[in-house]
């Protein structure tokens, strides 16, 4: 679809749920909130669906948005969500429109507004409301701006492009507010983030001269840290910050006792070729897979398809 | 001056010598190397001076624009620089034009580019090359994407603004290699330098409900984690970053085994008034003092000042 195509859809349709991925980030929940945002100046009745792993420091500029219990949806949309296995609970087969960057988009939905040179859903939602209104408010820009700057690790990542600033700086002429969610995003952590980041690195294992890092995040460092699900946002990242490394694996401990593995690398890996050895997938740069084991053993099988894939 | 009344001047003149500051950083390195390849394009000769407090990750970028020793200079043009004690050599009386964005430049050259709502050079030397050449190499890309990068903490700190992130795409569309810089500058991190975080975070000691953070940084730790002086950068920003802080004190082990000790608070705390109770100085926000004894009583010392000067 096109952006002109999405807006004329929506504009046909009403009674909204925008519904978001298991372990929301930023980017999700900010572009389904601005989404919701802009149908309501439609003239509709939009609501999003009241995800439970929001973390604290979005929940504010969220919430507002969430549907109580007796909404009934007239046309589920989806934002930033590639395949329906990413839905916390059911909503295989119910979404009619999906809005996406992820090349790996499984086209599951009636239709799809798919962007996938686009850093975030944030720059998808910008254009969309721009077709759909003309403009945008001052509370969109700010959800907007938390969408694009977090999936760009405030414009770090090498998803950054010319269109990625060219959105930043429509939304900070649109009145984004900057300042605040830099503050709250990328500066302040808590002092449980802190502390599991301490153990974090302490804790690296470190392979093939530093090309490979290999970090874990086990449910006895959550409690010794005095950590909740809310100090994990990013914490796949933190182990490629090692100057010369090529590939970092975070290893987090699942409440089951199994493992789910983020993997990021430069151009020199392919993550994804990795996780999918394990069935997981994502981006070339950017993947992740589960597995069924605790930390430790996870970490000596991912090294062992790693020492395949990497030659 | 305007962009095009600079233009004109630069064109009438030849024998360019771009000077810059003492501990020049990204900005003002990145804008006068940019500076210097304009106006090469442009038929001139234009050096940068060999400035030798440029840090590591910088050289590769400037060096080649180095003037040699016999190089006479025609006309002195500084870059980034609002004083002429800003200068580590002798140009007092001798710059003919200044090209600066410090509200606080104190117009010491003859003539003066000030551009003072701009978050750094590297945006003022984007607009004066294209009224000199019409358009930008991607090799002057790379130099004004590290200064605008730089400068804004990487479109973090509060002055980054609209015209910022527009600078930053027309920088990316003429081939900026963003993923190179901001992995070299933003991103990596040695492993010394994490081991070392590690270590700062996890002995912080916390009072005043986690208002006030003191931090060390021993000789036993930098050894520890195999850390040197160029690991330190910004060292003293880190116990700040703890959520709901308001006061940090980072304390650092001297060669002689005593503390040399730096404050940051946000405007409810006076940094400087705690720290001249020792004799130190600086601003309300930022601010640093020396003890002659070992982190541990110097702790204890600042403490007592703190919670007498901060009721």
């Amino acid at each position: 679809m096109t952006y002109k195509e999405c807006a004329e859809f929506l504009k046909k349709r009403d009674d909204f749920l925008v519904v978001t991925h298991k372990n929301p980030d930023g980017d999700c929940m900010g572009s389904a909130a601005a989404l919701c945002s802009a149908l309501r100046r439609a003239g509709k009745r939009a609501y999003l669906y009241p995800n439970s792993q929001v973390i604290a420091v979005l929940r504010p500029y969220v919430e507002p948005f969430y549907a109580s219990e007796n909404f009934v949806p007239g046309c589920i949309v989806a934002v930033d969500t590639a395949t329906e296995n990413m839905f916390a609970l059911g909503f295989e087969g119910a979404v009619e429109l999906c809005i996406d960057h992820h090349p790996s988009n499984s086209s599951y939905a009636d239709k799809l507004l798919l962007q996938s040179q686009r850093s975030s859903c944030g720059e998808i939602v910008l254009e969309l409301i721009k077709a759909l209104r003309g403009n945008i408010t001052r509370e969109e820009a700010d959800l907007l701006y938390i969408a694009v700057s977090t999936d760009t690790g405030c414009f770090v990542y090498s998803n950054t492009n010319a269109a990625t600033f060219r959105a930043a700086a429509e939304l900070m002429k649109a009145g984004a507010d900057n300042h605040t969610i830099n503050t709250a995003f990328f500066r302040k952590r808590s002092l449980a983030r802190l502390r599991l980041e301490a153990m974090l690195y302490s804790g690296m294992q470190i392979h093939r001269d530093g090309k490979l890092i290999i970090a874990s995040v086990t449910k006895e460092m959550m409690e010794k840290a005095g950590a909740t699900e809310d100090d994990l946002d990013d914490i796949a990242g933190l182990a490629g910050r090692v100057e010369g490394s090529v590939l970092s694996v975070t290893i987090r401990e699942t409440d089951d006792g199994g493992s789910k593995l983020s993997l990021r690398s430069n151009h020199e890996v392919n993550s994804c070729d990795i996780c999918a050895v394990f069935g997981g997938g994502g981006h070339a740069m950017a993947a992740g897979c589960s597995l069924a084991c605790a930390p430790d053993k996870a970490a000596v099988m991912i090294k062992e398809v790693i020492d395949e894939v990497w030659k």
